[in-house]
């Protein structure tokens, strides 16, 4: 099922989970160059649902992209966004560019999986029901849709409290850019397609969002 | 808005989420003893919306319990229960009996980090909304209920290929008992509340929640 012969194999889709770790393997190539990080991509049909097909569901057994398989560790196989990002800041980012060491920066590391995880379990699930109710389900159900645009809102409201003095969610100072900016990332940016028209009421959130899209690797991952 | 002394301090409510923590220190206590491990509960009102007031806002943005503040470790405050139990593995199980070495064991890291992220960003947030409207919406909304207790269901059958052959969901062989589990039972535990009767189509799940309810600190932990 898997074509090419690079290091990493990345099954995918063109969805902000999907996005996330193009964008993060995008910066791993523009700081170490493609010598260090290569990999290639199957994209997979999810509206015919392959990702539900028996081969796929031994890979990950939830049944949803992304994957990633390290051909050069064994074949180890990466399931969960969220997981695959921590997996490569670990393999693929040794000079910790992306993130923070575990021992030796313990707070900022801990800083780093809060907003990681303040994302995929708010922004992530709950905008993604907002798509739901808003474009996709069968019947119009008013307070459905309120209730996941409304949530949205306030998550965005959160980020851009953490924003307020600060140019990325995790890190000393102003913070660095890092595996907890481009683990939501990707949802924020399509606002628009979840019925939050503008970012105007989070102007921290606003700014950010065009901070990262300045950057060479962000630009190339959010593409793929 | 703290009482008491202990190196630790979790605010908390009788909530799934809550649950998690308290879980993972009884156990810390019974594996470490008390002289490793204290902690003071502080608990919060969520009905009168005590974890949104000003004070709550500046320890988690969020407005959400728990959140650990780690006194021994200069008032360092942890959010995000899944965040919570790492940071906890990192500095209170220096023996790994409850997780996986990120540097000497990264696979087994990394499938914990896997199974804990499977739980955050589905069975939470799914089994949550299946609460909503199964319990808490003021509207009836029968397509809302069904798609949030199919999917809480289809989550738990996930769950149910994984314990297929193992005891715990990480770790090699059979698996080991890790904040994996601890960071699923708890929810997977009032699945009656949820609107899902019986576990029996889930047998290997059902096993799984038996076999972590036999566990004293478990038992201790659920109940504080």
């Amino acid at each position: 099922m898997s074509s090419g012969t690079k290091p990493l194999l990345l099954y995918t889709a063109a969805t902000p989970n999907g996005r996330k770790v193009t964008v993060f393997l995008e910066e791993l190539k523009v700081a170490y160059g493609t010598g260090v990080v290569d990999y290639d991509v199957e994209n997979l049909n999810i509206s015919q649902n392959t990702q539900k097909e028996p081969w796929f569901i031994k890979l990950n057994p939830n049944g949803r992209i992304p994957v990633l398989v390290d051909r050069a560790r064994d074949n180890f196989v990466v399931f969960e966004t969220a997981a695959i990002l921590i997996y490569l800041q670990q393999f693929y980012d040794k000079d910790n560019k992306f993130g923070f060491d575990k021992d030796s920066e313990p707070n900022d590391y801990s800083e780093t999986l809060q907003w990681i995880f303040f994302a995929h379990g708010g922004v992530g699930p709950m905008q993604g029901q907002a798509n739901h109710f808003n474009k996709f389900a069968p019947e119009k159900i008013p307070y459905a849709q309120k209730r996941y645009t409304d949530e949205t809102k306030r998550l965005y409201g959160v980020l851009n409290i953490r924003l307020e003095e600060r140019d990325w969610l995790a890190g000393p100072g102003k913070g660095k850019y890092s595996i907890a900016d481009i683990n939501v990332l990707p949802w924020v940016r399509i606002h628009g397609f979840s019925g939050i028209e503008t970012l105007d009421e989070f102007p921290h959130v606003k700014a950010w969002v065009a901070r990262a899209g300045e950057r060479p690797g962000f630009q190339a991952g959010i593409v793929v």
